[in-house]
C-alpha cells in the first residue's frame, strides 16, 4: 500500500466546502420555496441521455462542448448541458401523464466542456421554471412575477427588461425589411457590447442605411413603459396583438404589485437563442447591473416538436436562473442567505457520559434547535480546548452539562460574549431558541 | 424541420414525474434536517473526476461498472460511483481547511453501469454521513443514534444490528486461526444467504472442522445485547478494548434514549467491504426486515490514506442510506412523507384581471400558503372546467375572486366537500392556513 494518488479535481469542476455548500443549499431552498408558493412542481431527469436526443438540432457550439462518449453497452451517450432539451424530451415522452397547463421547476447540475479561461465552470447548477401549454399573457406574467418574487425573497431589487420578438419582426416587415431578420436580430442583440457605430456598420451588410437608422431608433427607444410601448407600436405600424400583450403585462404588474417600477420595456432585448418567439426578458440587479442578467427567458412555440409525432404543438414560457452568477452577486452585496446552521455543542467532559450528553442534545433537537455533541473528552481542567474547537467550527455556545447531564443544571458558555450562565434545561432551551 | 427523434431514456435511468419528485425531495429534506440537527454540515464534490482517483485501489467490480471515458481534452475521466471515494479524496485535498473531528453529510447522485435485470438503477441517489478524525466510541454511537433518529423522524421503527470486526479477528486468533481471516469473513458474511450447511462446507476449505463449528457458534450467538456480548467476549478470550467498546455503545443507547431495545448485537454482521476495521452496523425496518438493510456502515482506519503523503492517518465512522430502497419501503408501509404541495388555485374567470388574481395570490403566499393562479380564462358560465382542472392537478380548493379580486369577498370552492363558502380575504387566509 505504498501507492499514492495525487488528490485533485478536474479543471472547471469544484468541491464545495461546508460553508459554501450551506449557502448554496440555502439559496436553492429559498428559490424552491418561492416556486412552490406559486404552485409549481419539481421534476427531475437523468444526468445522462442518448446523445442524439441531447444534440437534437443543436450542433455548433453545443456539439463542441458536450461531454459525449460510448457507454459499456456501446451506446452513444452524453451528459445534459442544459435543462431545456431534457425538458422538451420529457414533455414529449410524458405528455399523456401530465396536466396542462403544466407548471414545473427543475434544479440540477449540467455539464459543458467550456473554455475555463473565461471564468466559466464545466459543472454548474441551473434552475429552470416554465409554464407549458398556455398561450395566455397571464402565463407570461406569472413567470415574470415569479422572477420578481424570487429576487424579492432573496432580499434584492431588480429591473426586469421585457420585449416581444414578434413586435420587432412586425416592425421589420413594416419598413420593408422582412428578409435577413435573424441576422439583424443577432446584430442588434450585441448592441450593448459593440456600440452604436459598430452595430450600424454591421447592419449595413443586410439593409439600407435608412433602415439601419430606423432599426437603431427602434431598439434604442427609451422612457416609461407606456412611452416606449407607444413609440414602438407606432414604428411597427400601429396596434397589434404583440403590442396589446405588452400592454397587458404592464397592467398586470400594476394590478399585482401596485407599481410597475421594476418593469422596463427594452426593445434592445432580443435573446439570441432562436427558439424564443414571443415575449422575452432579462433581469438585472438594481445594485449590480453590470454583472449582466441573472435570470432570463421568454416564450417559445412548440418546445417538444422535435420529439413529437403529433402536429399539435405545445407552447410555453419559461426562465432560467444562473445560480453561480447570482451567488457571486449576493456575496458582493452581502446578502447571502443565512447559514441557519448549528450554533451549540455539548462539551465532552467525561467520555463515559456520551450517551447522556446525546440524551440532552436530543431534548434540544426535538424542540427544533440543532445541537452538536463533542465526542472526544478533554478532561475537566482543559474545557478551554473545547471552547477553541467550538470557535473553530463557528459555533456560538458550548453547553457544559452537570453531573447528571439530562437533569442537572447546565453551564452555558457564550463564546461571543465570553460569559457563563447557569441554567436549568428548560431555561437553556428557551434561551437558545430565543437567541437563534 | 420534418426531423423526428424518438423520446426515450437510457435503461436504468429515470425521469421523475412531479408526484414522485415531491416525495423524493421531501424524504431528502427530512433526512437532511435530522443531519443538521446533529450539527453535521453538507459538502459536495464533482460528478466527474480523474478516473485514476475514482478507481484508486478498486479494480474488479468497480472497473466493470464505472462510466469512464476520455473528455474533450483527452483526460481519462469517470463519473463517481459512490460518495465514499470522492470523500476520501476530498479529505486529503482539504485537510488543512477543515476542523476535526469533521462531521459531514453528502447527498448526491452516483452512476453505475450495473446489470439492470437485477432491478438496480444505473443512476441513483446516495446519502452518506460520517464523523472523521475521532476514534472515540462516542463517535460510533453518534452515527448509530443519527440512523435511529433519522428513521424515527421518518415514522419508522428499526432494529440496528451491530458488531465489531476486531472482536471477530481476536476470536480467530484465540482459536489459532489467524490466517485466512479475510476469506473466513467473506464466507460468514454470506451465512444468511447460503445457510448453515453450505457455510460449514465453505469454511472447511480454510480451517479445521472444530474451528468451523466454533466460528459458526460465534456468529450465531443469540440473545440480549448483554448475553451475546458476554458469550462472544468469552469465546474471544476475555475482555478486550473491542468488547469494552461494544459495552459502551449499549450503555450510551440506554443513557440517550432510555432503552436499548432497537439495538441488537449480531456477530454475523461483518460488512463484506475490506475498509471497515471496527464497529459495523446494518439497519432493518421492524415491519419490513426482508427488504434488507436500509442504512449500513461502520468504522474505518485511514480513509484518505491512498491520497495522502502524510503518515498520520485519519480514521472515521460513517453510514450510507440507500434512498431508493428506503423509498420503496416507505411506500409499502404507506409512510411516505407528506407532499406539502400547493392545495389551492385562483380561478381565471376574466383574463383581464390576471394581475389582480396574482395580487390576491401574493397575499396568501406571503402568509406562507402556496397558491396557484390559473392563467387561461374559462368564462363565467364554465367555472366547472376550472374545477375539473384543479381536481386533475390534485388541488383541494378553487378560489373564485369577486369583481375586485384583491378587496371583495371571495367564493371558496372545497372540491373534496363539494361546498362553496363566501369569505373575506382575511377569513380565506385563516381558513386555508388552518386546514392545511
Amino acid at each position: 500500500m505504498a501507492a499514492y494518488i495525487e488528490p485533485r479535481v478536474l479543471k472547471g469542476f469544484r468541491d464545495f466546502l461546508p460553508d459554501a455548500e450551506i449557502i448554496r443549499r440555502g439559496l436553492i431552498e429559498n428559490i424552491e420555496n418561492t416556486c412552490r408558493s406559486f404552485g409549481l412542481v419539481p421534476i427531475d431527469t437523468p444526468a445522462m441521455e442518448y446523445a442524439e436526443i441531447l444534440l437534437g438540432k443543436g450542433g455548433g457550439e453545443t456539439e463542441k462542448q458536450i461531454y459525449r462518449f460510448k457507454d459499456n453497452g456501446e451506446r452513444d451517450v452524453a451528459l445534459r448541458f442544459d435543462l431545456t432539451v431534457p425538458f422538451a424530451r420529457y414533455i414529449a415522452l410524458h405528455r399523456a401523464e401530465l396536466t396542462f397547463p403544466f407548471k414545473r421547476y427543475h434544479i440540477g447540475k449540467v455539464w459543458r466542456g467550456e473554455n475555463t479561461q473565461r471564468g466559466r465552470y464545466r459543472e454548474f447548477t441551473q434552475c429552470d421554471f416554465d409554464i407549458i401549454g398556455s398561450d395566455s399573457p397571464a402565463a407570461d406574467f406569472e413567470i415574470i412575477l415569479l422572477i420578481y418574487s424570487t429576487m424579492k425573497n432573496l432580499g434584492v431589487d431588480v429591473n426586469i427588461h421585457v420585449n416581444h420578438r414578434g413586435i420587432f419582426n412586425r416592425f421589420l416587415t413594416h419598413i420593408g425589411q422582412s428578409e435577413k431578420s435573424v441576422e439583424i436580430l443577432r446584430t442588434v442583440d450585441k448592441l450593448s457590447k459593440t456600440g452604436k457605430e459598430e452595430t450600424l456598420k454591421s447592419l449595413a451588410e443586410f439593409t439600407t442605411e435608412t433602415n439601419a437608422q430606423k432599426i437603431l431608433e427602434f431598439v434604442e427607444a427609451k422612457g416609461s413603459f407606456k412611452d416606449v410601448l407607444n413609440r414602438i407600436t407606432e414604428l411597427s405600424g400601429g396596434s397589434s396583438p404583440e403590442s396589446q400583450r405588452l400592454d397587458s403585462l404592464n397592467q398586470y404588474m400594476i394590478d399585482a404589485t401596485g407599481c410597475a417600477d421594476p418593469f422596463i420595456l427594452d426593445p434592445s432585448i432580443t435573446r439570441g437563442l432562436d427558439y424564443y418567439t414571443g415575449v422575452v426578458f432579462e433581469t438585472f440587479l438594481k445594485e449590480l447591473p453590470d454583472i449582466g442578467s441573472v435570470c432570463s427567458g421568454g416564450r417559445y412555440d412548440n418546445l417538444a416538436g422535435l420529439y413529437s409525432k403529433e402536429n399539435d404543438s405545445i407552447s410555453g414560457v419559461g426562465s432560467s436562473i444562473g445560480l453561480d452568477r447570482l451567488l457571486t452577486a449576493l456575496e458582493t452585496l452581502e446578502k447571502l442567505p443565512a447559514a441557519n446552521s448549528c450554533s451549540a455543542a455539548i462539551a465532552c467532559v467525561d467520555a463515559e457520559k456520551s450517551g447522556l450528553y446525546q440524551g440532552l442534545a436530543q431534548i434540544l433537537r426535538q424542540k427544533g434547535f440543532p445541537c452538536e455533541v463533542f465526542t472526544d473528552p478533554c478532561g475537566e481542567k482543559n474545557i478551554v480546548k473545547q471552547f477553541v474547537l467550538a470557535e473553530k467550527k463557528g459555533l456560538r455556545y458550548v453547553i457544559i452539562a452537570g453531573n447528571n447531564p439530562v437533569s442537572d443544571k447546565v453551564l452555558l458558555r457564550d463564546l461571543g460574549a465570553r460569559q457563563n450562565t447557569e441554567l436549568s434545561i428548560e431555561e437553556l432551551a428557551v434561551k437558545l431558541i430565543k437567541n437563534r
